[in-house]
């Protein structure tokens, strides 16, 4: 503890920041234990969202036991949820505001799955609609683990967690993709809104798996690849090519209903094994970051020791402070070789300028990964304006932004930009177009 | 005090989520003092390293007691920093890492001016690298300011802080130009690579003030127009054109240097008035955004208070939370009229989400201030990079990709982003090329 009256030093506020990393990590550790559990519950949610669907459809006939199994499966990881967010409300340095709120409102959704699990047990609401709530709440779990990623600071960790974020949401199109599916099959006949549906679900699940590719290390992205090669995905493409490319209202095998029950279910099954591992390994890296930045707070504390017996002479600090050499703003060079170790680096001002360089280059490197999370941000805000503004469904918003983008060959992140800049008059002049083309 | 035992209830987070955002404006508040006192050390420093460097170039004739007088005022100030500095690091949910790293910089920045101040005092050192000394130091608290702006959370205040970083950094670069101009007036002889250089301060100095028009508020920014139109300025304008357009080699008035640095010092004791003006400002938006989350916090307590004593019924909050109405990441339509009035929210689920689409307003609004920083940052890195691979002057770096800009008709923040992703072979034949055509 240092002496509140003494003057402030260099060697404090150096080892100070040092400590703060550590808390940092520290935090970023317990969130992604959060991250982890919000998986967990989403992976319940999503079986239990099949199974109640089954359930409601086939009027009680089918799955009422499975379903039943799945609700007590589901509320075991919900507890554990409901003890982590307790956890994190409490923490002094916890949670954002934002992610509280974000919080505040997956709790919410837990609360009242009490009554819609009440009124799915006695029939009393159809297939579409419990689909329906169980993706409303399943969209909200999502929100927070980006949430989550979009707060961390340290870019491995960063890296980490929008892979995963990429991959739930992958998992949660897999899902959407097996239900809508399932009801076309079972129906026996095409219908165009749903196989769209059925489309925009696989297109949007590409995309997700590409980013989760991009940003999952080397030994993931390898498995990924080779479960790619597997015979059940050739089963699946085959049959999203058959409900596809179906004429609307030509017959579908409805005896296939149960094979694509099962061949995305083993997808679905894929993808968790992937997350499963995701977790492990993100776990991994906050502990090897932790102690990483305790064992640089030692080696620090040490060398602060040294200099502080055998001080520097006091014109060498001043001579090198204003050499041009070191600025805190210091850009390290790429490929210039590793940082010095801590051996050669003798004086408070190499430490220093280590700790901002370091520090820059972390910066520089978490802009990169959160330009992909901000790009998903404007594409959603943008995608939610057209939605308040035209009456347009999630799907024919991303389709018009979509279309502006191959037409004026802009990128959608682009395209999105200038939508949500468009002035008000331009939204009055769409929204009577839209009316009289599309109603 | 929440009961730890008892189950953690949706009113709690979201309590915890305004609470959190009190603490968060508090925060800033403390980082608003902080910027406050680092403008003013800026300033001072500002003042002693003009004075030193007329007390260097005129081998201790002129301004040696100006200059004592001015070093004891820095001194005051300084200590002021100290304590600043202290309270902030003794804080537990103070600054992060990277801004204690910064303080740190600029801590052992001070030390080192005491040993300045020595050498000079005794003429020790060329006048030139006494203006790089300081200059140096002022480098490093702006990019203090600049980290402070770059972590608020609070749109208001952001926007703020961005406005007094340019602010800051417009008045260094005014206070160069006074410098540079000085010197080549008092040499009575115009010379190439002084004159570039206040060239390019004076258009740096613009982009600032352009910046910085942008972001203040309407009240400050007509202040500012004002200011440009008094006779002070069209006196600067003849002076700069009279020392810009001076052949190389060509005879200047000496006579004119002190009307040079009168005129120039006119200017930058205008922009200090806007700076107080601003840190006024941005104290009283920090108070006002606290007074507000605080009222908000007891209103939504109220709230809390009447529903728990009649509670709604349970199925109607189920009814309502699945609608797609509600839901975490919604997007206020612009111009949809005010936020409804507390009396009409009459729900946990409203309170909830007319805080969750308050929160993502803020986010929103965030974004768009963050991303003239993020330009910035990237600029910096940029102009960083051409530095160490290309052995170029910051000044150089600036210029290349300003005429890349310019030849390829691309925005100057795209030029920067395309320099930084260059491979490692392409900065070793540009090496090769800026060795042919500028050594």
């Amino acid at each position: 503890m240092p002496d509140p009256a003494a003057p402030l030093s260099v060697a404090t506020l150096v080892l100070r920041a040092k400590e703060r990393e550590i808390e940092a990590v520290r935090e970023l550790a317990n969130r992604a234990n959060l991250v982890d559990v919000v998986g967990q519950v989403i992976q319940a949610l999503q079986r239990e969202r099949g199974a109640s669907s089954i359930y409601l459809a086939s009027r009680g006939q089918r799955f009422a036991d499975t379903r039943r199994t799945l609700v007590d499966e589901a509320r075991a990881v919900e507890q554990r949820l409901r003890e982590v967010f307790a956890a994190e409300s409490q923490h002094a340095q916890g949670a954002t505001a934002r992610t509280l709120s974000l919080m505040a409102w997956a709790l919410l959704g837990l609360d009242a799955l009490v009554a819609l699990r009440a009124q799915i047990e006695r029939q009393a609401m159809p297939a579409p609609d419990a689909v329906a709530a169980y993706s409303h709440l399943i969209a909200g779990l999502i929100e927070l683990v980006f949430h989550v990623a979009d707060a961390s600071a340290v870019p491995s960790v960063s890296r980490l967690l929008v892979a995963m974020l990429h991959l739930v949401q992958a998992q949660e199109e897999a899902g959407q993709e097996r239900a809508v599916g399932a009801l076309l099959y079972a129906s026996g006949v095409g219908a165009e809104a749903h196989q769209q549906r059925v489309v925009h679900l696989i297109e949007a699940q590409e995309r997700s798996l590409q980013v989760f590719a991009e940003f999952a290390e080397p030994a993931l992205r390898a498995r990924w690849d080779a479960q790619q090669l597997q015979p059940g995905v050739a089963r699946l493409e085959r049959l999203r090519r058959t409900l596809c490319t179906a004429r609307p209202g030509a017959a579908l095998d409805s005896n296939l209903s149960d094979t694509w029950f099962n061949v995305c279910t083993e997808r679905i099954d894929d993808l968790w094994q992937l997350q499963v591992k995701l977790v492990k390994r993100l776990r991994e890296d906050c502990a090897a970051r932790i102690l990483e930045a305790q064992q640089d707070l030692q080696d620090s504390k040490g060398l602060l020791r040294r200099l502080r017996d055998n001080p520097p002479p006091r014109t060498h600090v001043v001579d090198r402070f204003f050499d041009d050499a070191i600025a805190p703003q210091a850009v390290p060079a790429r490929g210039a070789g590793p940082a010095p170790a801590p051996a050669e680096s003798n004086t408070l001002l190499d430490l220093l300028q280590a700790q901002a360089a370091r520090l820059a280059a972390m910066e520089a490197e978490l802009d990169t990964v959160r330009r992909t999370l901000n790009e998903r941000k404007v594409i959603e805000r943008a995608k939610g304006m057209l939605m308040a503004r035209l009456g347009m469904t999630e799907q024919a918003a991303f389709r018009a932004l979509q279309k502006t983008s191959m037409d004026q060959n802009r990128r959608l992140l682009d395209v999105a930009e200038a939508t949500l800049s468009l002035p008000d008059f331009a939204f009055a002049q769409l929204a009577a177009q839209a009316g009289q083309h599309t109603r």
